[in-house]
């Protein structure tokens, strides 16, 4: 699928995300990396299941209107069986209570919606 | 129970929001009165049940730190049926996408949820 | 008018807002100092009138959920005859914008109008 | 006009937007399609005219610092007739409400401006 | 020292801090109780020292407009020999970088430093 | 160095900034014109020293998720001799006040600060 308006491939997304990860870590500060092993285990099964957590993250991140980690959170929904319908409402949700300043990344969550289809259907 | 902190009792809360949401449709302004009308649709039952869209707008109020917000969906998702534990794995899903700042709002959330289990214990 | 809920009245909010701006200036920080000069002059009639530019301080300030912003704002609307009708229309961009977290701060800025109708009309 | 820095060309903007707002309402949500029905309806003439309503729009989105809302509005102002010194003045309460931290999306505000003159002398 | 304001005393944030954070880490959700733990030494002394680190944390609650953590660096910072000039500077870099929003919160934190000193005086 | 993920070369980020920032002071409003001023004023030495006033700017930047801010004061942070494990933990504080949706920010900090080693040791 072609580049999306102002945002990278996903490709360059993640290839970008594991360089700078992994720079992050090897640098050894406790605090960080501390701060990356819990961001992880966050999303892990436990009183709620994992598809809800990863909505509540999705929903988390697009009213905090932060692309990256909305592509993040996309691309696991979808992993743990979200589908397209319940992104949608999750999408409403973050609309009504973050306003329409949320809407240009809802155009871009969708967009990667789009750009995942694609590589699943070419894959 | 006592009066938390600097948040009014939820008894004060909930008249005071009767009162001024009585007040502003009242005042007839159509974009107003539509948005209140969508948004208490956006939690009604759909491709999601009411109780993750509860805890979604739980969450996206909590890093969005608002707490009247959070006082709402925590009332509304006891009300459809989250524990205790559910409710604390929304709260650390908002505390590591929110960061520290979401603290004080986490500890006036659990103040509230204490709350209701005194009115629910006494009533 | 009685205190509305977990805002100070009116009275106290300017007490407060006085006093501490004297003891801030006081302190004769020159960053500090300049800025409150310039914020000050931000609102005089230029290429816009002042009426206009209060709406402008009003939507940001709502938008950005500062309940201190809006009632100064609210104020400076009022003395500059802004109407209701013309608030809520201003408070319904607000609201669209930025979604219904911004309702808390729509219910004490309504408020805040009925105070000051009241304070106007035993005046 | 050469393509400004990390945004897209307007054009790019444009196909973007109207490509991704067909395929989000074709969804049928009804949460997401009515909410972008009333986005529009938000700055239609009633108590206050259109430009206010623009301008009202344009500072609330550079104050939650939307590159993408501010590019909408900016189109919209000058199709109302808001003059350069009068988009400057809306910019001057946004940086001062909003800070330094708007500076960048100040700059890509008035680079917008400038394409736009670039297009309509070209047109 | 009088209750300030809309803000609950520091004897009382205090003891509600107190009380909710043990009530908090009593529940013993595991990436709650870690973030606490990791919040805790995020502070302590590295390759910058206590006093620039809780500096940094005084600026950042403040530019996200956190009361609550604006005063629990403030009560830090003095104990790390923050003068009060130091403390004037670190507040008016908040200041240009968040805009006037910051305001309110900055007239709540010199007050919070000036019920510090008299608690400190009466001692 | 190669353009890193979606933002443009500190080059291009230099140019853009200093042609706007010429055009924006060009067209003479004196609100806008006096914050650029005092923004510039912010950062000289006082009661703290330079360095901790740039970590100051980069922290609040970083954690209000301001890509430019934080560029411009990574610039400005090893111009003053900031190194990059002091730069790190200014980072960590800014990733735990402000959660994880910082860390989108943090990778493109880190990215910035690579770039700035390669211009170094090819210079």
């Amino acid at each position: 699928m072609t580049h999306e308006h102002d945002a990278a491939s996903l490709a360059d997304f993640r290839a970008f995300r594991e360089r700078m990860n992994t720079e992050i870590l090897d640098e050894g500060n406790l605090i960080i990396n501390r701060f990356f092993a819990l961001d992880t285990r966050t999303y892990e099964a436990g009183a709620l299941d994992v598809k809800t957590k990863e909505l509540l993250g999705l929903v988390a991140s697009m009213v905090l209107r932060c692309d990256d980690c909305v592509t993040y959170h996309v691309v696991r929904c979808r992993e743990e069986g979200v589908t397209r319908a319940e992104a949608f409402e999750a999408f409403s949700v973050a609309l009504v209570v973050g306003g329409s300043i949320v809407i240009p990344h809802l155009r871009r969550a969708v967009a990667r919606w789009g750009e995942l289809d694609a590589a699943a259907s070419s894959g």
